[in-house]
């Protein structure tokens, strides 16, 4: 129970500062803007060159637009199929566009087929056959292919180049064979895939698992206790929470006929986890989901003004509840300026709840076998709440304004209203969800139309009853 | 340009509907229950059997207290090391508190020591010291050594064991090295990780290459170009960083010397990373950002007290400001009934900008380099956005209650809290980040103030002048 400072267990050492370990180097963008001004090429390729894609791609996005067109226009070659992956959904458009015709071709050329299936599918079909165009034929099939699976599904995020083989392989017959076909195998892949004659997958081996067997060991032998398949159909989101959940490093794709067609790996599924985060909270926050700092004034103005709408019908609702009581708020001028704190404290009380909610139940953690609990639960943490805050503003509205009636009504009303935030904070987004509408989205001006209404219809309806 | 529905590249196979496909079976929960009834241990074992330890570690989260304590006095020997390792922090102190001291003993023994790290740290000191003694005198001095690293650093995360090999090593050496020592390699590795004599790495080669190379090839030959190191007391959050940055598998860490020390593989960095969006979102709620759902009432009401304490401040804060114009609103009552609408969409759209340029901070897209045209843009932003809502709510001002003035100081509140409401939003965030303080957590308070101090002010303020 005791918290021992001068515990050995826990004895620390100095923690490292340096939180911009790895954030781009503020001088370089200054650098970069000279040489282009210049037209330096050489010093240009030499201030990239041991830059990673990633970084390259950072700092695309971060210099204006006018300098963005200048440098591309001196240096294109530099950029290739890794720094076009790298780029923010709403820059790729712009920059492909700026591209000549032979530098994209040999950008998109090098990638692998998920990868270009990530760079076109948000693209116009313009640009779309513009990319196609310059692959290989069998390459441009493989991404034709994928692009026939719906978006956001175990198809599109999968790539093609599988490392598979028969159960009945040994150890040996399988390093001759990665040998032999050295020049085809996925740049990166973590497991083989065993299968069965009709390319049913059966289950795994992995590589540590092969390096350190004798070759007279049989695939069958090593392979992996656990395993599972995905269908090249499911939801990106539900690949992303497998992944997490069983801390999956790969895994293999089928078609319906449980064939195997493809595979997915970590690395894919964390791009998409990371999205389902952000996306939540930019989607809880009103800002559209693909929202970015590159985005132009007039793109990043449609995409707020939606959610401000929706809140000026919440604000306007709550106006007409207030008009209800003008005349008992022009004898009693001290509820104009208390109301506020109820209205407010209800908000924020339903906003606490309601991430929670949303959050969980995009983890999968708010189930039906524990809504009840959690509905009960967030009742009671509203109420505990309301009853504290209702002490503390009884006791400020009765020195404020000297009227104990009147701390007595913001009191009640702290309760009600924080009560029925905690509720309407779960209860929502899982109605919500039931609907099949994203409770993400759509929960936040819900529950604040509720707090707001309720807040200041009980603090007014109160003060009618009582003070009048 | 033109969207073709009929376009046969985008041609979309059907979704696979069944967002559960992953979720816990809803009968599960129920059969558990009656089988604990029952006390039929055998039948509890069967049911467990097939589920991964993240789901167990679900259940036990889902479940009541009761039951989850009759359960485990049953069927405590099913719970593993890795079992406890998938709890939910909040329960893990509980759960092995109501283990028999051998079963929990066996548990952590299974464990890789940075499995018993994350296991522990979070414990009470006596509860460490439990699960220290229980482990072999190695593995506790491997895990006493992590726990010397501050929480959060890259010293906590790693594994120790290390698979490494000198450069100048053949790739029939390296097999053979694995072969002979299949039985103390690390349950998942991906690299081996080349050092000099002095333990320094300098490279790493991937399993794959090694697997397709042949056996008289020296490793130095087939490394791989890109490699980066990290140091044992770089924080948890610039590990994440670069594993998604740079799109890393895992990567070798280092003492002060540059020295291997271990190795932190993608799936702790992933879980980090998810972390990270998560904590944020929880974070600009007001909600703890360790909350969970299985946290009790009381918990919970602690964990939201404070934001909400901190929002009734900034509540009264605006109550003092519309304290000052009572004789305003005692004139006209159509001041009282208006001016939340000014204060709520201001609250909106900083809310909007802030949660952009807290994420944008959090990911390293918001820097010194580009940090004037964001604050431009989202000025602009709001001033745009405050013209539209101005021209509405003007038109709803004259019409609700007849008076064109009253319209027109509505508007103009509406514009100039707009505008305040898009630089407060931003430029908070940035202060904060760079007084050290954590703009996620404390960023919220200060723009809700600012939004609602400045509508109340502009909008009371302007009535006073042009009104009265």
């Amino acid at each position: 129970m005791a918290d021992q400072d001068d515990d050995t267990i826990l004895r620390e050492r100095e923690v490292d500062e340096g939180r911009d370990a790895y954030a781009l180097d503020e001088g370089l963008r200054g650098e970069l803007k000279a040489l282009v001004a210049a037209g330096d090429v050489a010093a240009i390729d030499a201030l990239m060159e041991p830059l990673h894609a990633a970084d390259i791609a950072d700092l695309l996005e971060q210099v204006s637009d006018g300098e963005r067109a200048a440098w591309l226009g001196l240096w294109s070659k530099g950029i290739d199929g890794e720094v076009l992956s790298e780029l923010d959904w709403g820059l790729r458009e712009e920059v492909i566009a700026l591209l000549p015709e032979q530098v994209l071709a040999d950008a998109v050329r090098e990638l692998d087929s998920d990868d270009v299936v990530d760079l076109v599918e948000d693209l116009e079909d313009e640009q779309i056959e513009q990319i196609l165009d310059a692959l290989e034929p069998a390459d441009r099939v493989a991404v034709e292919r994928a692009l026939a699976y719906p978006e956001e599904t175990a198809g599109r995020l999968m790539q093609r180049e599988v490392v598979h083989a028969p159960e009945h392989w040994t150890v040996g017959e399988m390093i001759d064979h990665l040998r032999a076909h050295k020049r085809d195998l996925p740049e990166q892949f973590y497991h083989v895939i065993l299968t069965d004659p009709r390319m049913k997958p059966t289950g795994y081996v992995t590589l540590g698992r092969l390096l350190s067997s004798a070759r007279k060991t049989e695939l069958r032998e090593i392979v992996e206790d656990s395993f599972r398949t995905i269908p090249a159909t499911q939801h990106e989101d539900d690949v992303a929470y497998a992944f997490n959940q069983y801390h999956l490093i790969s895994a293999p794709v089928v078609d319906e006929d449980g064939r195997l067609v493809g595979v997915i790996t970590i690395d894919d599924a964390m791009i998409v986890l990371d999205e389902a985060a952000e996306e939540d909270l930019l989607k809880l926050a009103g800002v559209g989901e693909e929202s970015s700092l590159s985005d132009r004034v007039i793109e990043t103005t449609k995409q707020r003004f939606p959610w401000l709408f929706v809140n000026l019908i919440t604000a306007i609702l709550a106006s007409l509840v207030i008009s209800q009581f003008e005349a008992a708020i022009a004898q009693i001028v001290a509820l104009a300026v208390l109301m506020p704190i109820v209205a407010s404290m209800g908000g924020n009380a339903g906003t606490q709840s309601l991430t929670v909610a949303v959050r969980a139940i995009a983890t999968r953690d708010l189930t039906r076998s524990n809504l009840v609990r959690v509905v009960l639960r967030e009742g009671a943490v509203g109420l505990i709440n309301g009853a504290v805050f209702a002490v503390v503003m009884g006791v400020i509205g009765l020195f404020w304004f000297g009227n104990p009636m009147l701390g007595a009504v913001i009191a009640a009303a702290m309760i009600i209203n924080l009560l029925v935030a905690g509720l309407a904070g779960i209860l929502i987004p899982v109605a919500l969800d039931r609907l099949n509408i994203d409770p993400a989205l759509a929960s936040g001006a819900f529950v604040t139309t509720v707090t707001d209404v309720v807040g200041f219809f009980a603090f007014l309806g109160l003060a009618v009853l009582v003070l009048l």
